[in-house]
């Protein structure tokens, strides 16, 4: 496996292009994003748990899995969500005015929109956007970073990742996008994710293949633990390499590995820039009872404010770490408990160590390692610190 | 009901004391409290479910609940947690000085401690904190005050409530403090909180109405998520007022109400006292399909990071209610949903209502209320801001 720099046009038979409506209020900054396969693509998407999940979750849902997917159409600024009927009714008009412009169904394209919440869509400039966008595709590297630019919000830097396998002396690509660094929680993010591939997959198999990626990266991340009613992670394989991935074959296993690969990549980018961060922290959980004790235990480190703003303070606090674990739900005997940060043991035998772990805290990565000596359950999560930026900009960001 | 200003002292029958040991840094700063009752008071607890539980708590837990308790002793700026077998002597040597001191049995004297973990108690210290502290001891209104102050860590204030209840011509009275402000969660907090009264009650009477009033009151509030190892509440009833309260009798709803009015009061003044909070808020949900999802609603929207910061920033921000709802777990259906922040109803119908509630945030108090719509479950929970001073405290208070 070899990492690519072209993000979604890595994949073969894909075009993506960007336009402004001015949904956005900066001025001159792309707010649509537009990405049309050549050809019928299959394609699957996940979605967030929340209850008040966005008119175009809503109308993803409805569509896919499907075996003829043409186009992701995806706007920033106004997330579509709490906007009852009329907001269907506008997810579905995106859908039609792509379609109207490339040749299909509304049915064939999908619809993803973040931002503020509550208003209606601008429909007008939603259809400015999508003109513009439409105008400028193209397969050039530089339509992959004028989609990735076109989906920020309160994103620092866009986010892509790409990778190349080869089996049987045959080629596939595997490219992502993403957006999102606010609300980052478990079940997904404030978090858009599009990812193509080159490969033919069937609809099923495609489904099945992104959800166990997601389930191990997009739903490991957390930034503040809150859901949002937008997240939507969708994958589209149009079969331009000729690779055939089928059950049980040889080119599963590769196809498995390339789409994990992109989504970790992405989901790290994801956190990385969470809202005001510094670093970026590793929580890696082995010895549990069970798989779900481990990323129960995980979790609640990776959620700890109090921790959280340690990992800021550059303080090696494995008070805070042992505390979380043990008010984690996970089955604990604090006996059996060791942690490490970085490659310090800084907890052993229900004690700390007394070690000095701070020079594990410097750099822009931190590790913490915790063992519960009771079974074989793991699970690593990743999260970002806790910092007053963060505070700030979500002080001001009014929705 | 009458309140009273007397704290712990409001009910007849005990004296408190505080005493300098040096266990806190700064000067001059009294770090042991000590509470003694004239004879044998009916005592129980209820004490932090984390799995790392420290030694004063496990201490607690194996002589609670009693017919015959003589004392509490506390210190500030050790928490004597994650100090093994050590830690458990040293916890029992604390009682043992104390039995010597006044009189009694080590198992008549409960235990507490609050500060920083996985450091070994001084025990000299220790010693010298608790002889001070009985030097001390006082039946006047400052004892009660200065052992309120000499359990605070990084509390900016004491807390203390009373109140007096007349059932059939005499009166009882029930008195408490606290202390409290960060590590405040589901399951209580970093927190400690000491209940007097003069009514004499039944060991196990005492157990239960305090953990129904816990369970209402300190189990309700939340700053930042994270549940310490050594939270505890004791009550002590020594029975000077001449009131007994049995099973069924009249005296037991008076007495209910009394201890959950204190405990009340107090959690309230932990939450307000959040650390770096400037703004308590009160989140009530009320529709729910049970309690219990109407508790999950609060407590989502109450543990909100982002929910938290918008409180900071002033902004009445509805998105951030819903979407912390439609992800706590509890049925909802968006259409039924109605939210008030203040009076202004800010969202109805699965849409926002787009009335300003930007006057509402103003003052020192928030209350948010969210109809689910579904059936009878209700549920209150408090918190507080978040803000940059949270994150500046816990970024620089090591472990």
């Amino acid at each position: 496996m070899e990492k690519l720099t072209g993000g979604i046009l890595s994949a073969a038979g894909f075009r993506a292009g960007a336009g402004r409506g001015g949904i956005k209020r900066a001025e001159g900054l792309a707010d649509v994003a537009l990405i049309v396969s050549d050809g019928p693509a299959a394609a699957a998407g996940a979605f967030t748990t929340n209850r008040f999940a966005a008119a175009p979750v809503a109308w993803c849902r409805r569509i896919l899995p499907s075996r003829d997917v043409r186009a992701i159409v995806a706007n920033s600024g106004n997330a579509n969500a709490c906007t009852g009927e009329q907001g269907a009714a506008d997810a579905e008009a995106m859908a039609r005015t792509v379609a109207g412009l490339i040749g299909c169904r509304p049915e064939q394209v999908c619809v993803a929109s973040t931002g503020v919440i509550g208003h209606p869509l601008p429909m007008d400039k939603i259809d400015d956007g999508i003109l513009a966008a439409h105008a400028n595709l193209s397969g050039r590297a530089e339509a992959a970073r004028a989609a990735e630019l076109a989906i920020m919000t309160t994103d620092t830097r866009p986010k892509a990742a790409a990778v190349r396998s080869s089996i049987g002396g045959k080629a596939f690509c595997v490219g992502g996008m993403a957006k999102g660094s606010g609300m980052i929680a478990p079940q997904m993010a404030t978090m858009l994710a599009f990812v193509t591939s080159d490969a033919s997959v069937e609809p099923r198999l495609l489904d099945q293949v992104l959800r166990e990626a997601v389930a191990e990266t997009f739903n490991r991340i957390t930034v503040d633990g809150d859901t949002s009613t937008n997240d939507t992670v969708l994958a589209l394989a149009g079969g331009a390499s000729g690779v055939r991935v089928v059950p049980e074959g040889a080119e599963l296993d590769a196809f498995r590995e390339a789409v994990h690969a992109v989504l970790a990549d992405l989901a790290e980018q994801v956190v990385t820039d969470g809202e005001g961060a510094t670093k970026l922290v590793e929580v890696q959980v082995t010895g549990g009872a069970s798989d779900r004790d481990a990323e129960r235990a995980a979790r609640a480190v990776a959620e700890s404010q109090l921790f959280k703003c340690a990992v800021y303070g550059g303080d090696p606090n494995w008070g805070r770490v042992v505390c979380a674990v043990g008010y984690s739900g996970a089955a604990v005997e604090p006996r059996l408990v060791t942690a490490h940060i970085g490659d310090t043991c800084v907890f052993r035998g229900g004690v700390p160590t007394n070690v000095d772990a701070a020079g594990q805290m410097r750099g822009p990565r931190v590790t913490v390692r915790i063992d519960l000596g009771l079974g074989q359950g793991r699970a690593t999560v990743w999260t970002c610190d806790l910092t007053e930026r963060y505070v700030q900009i979500n002080a001001r960001y009014h929705t």
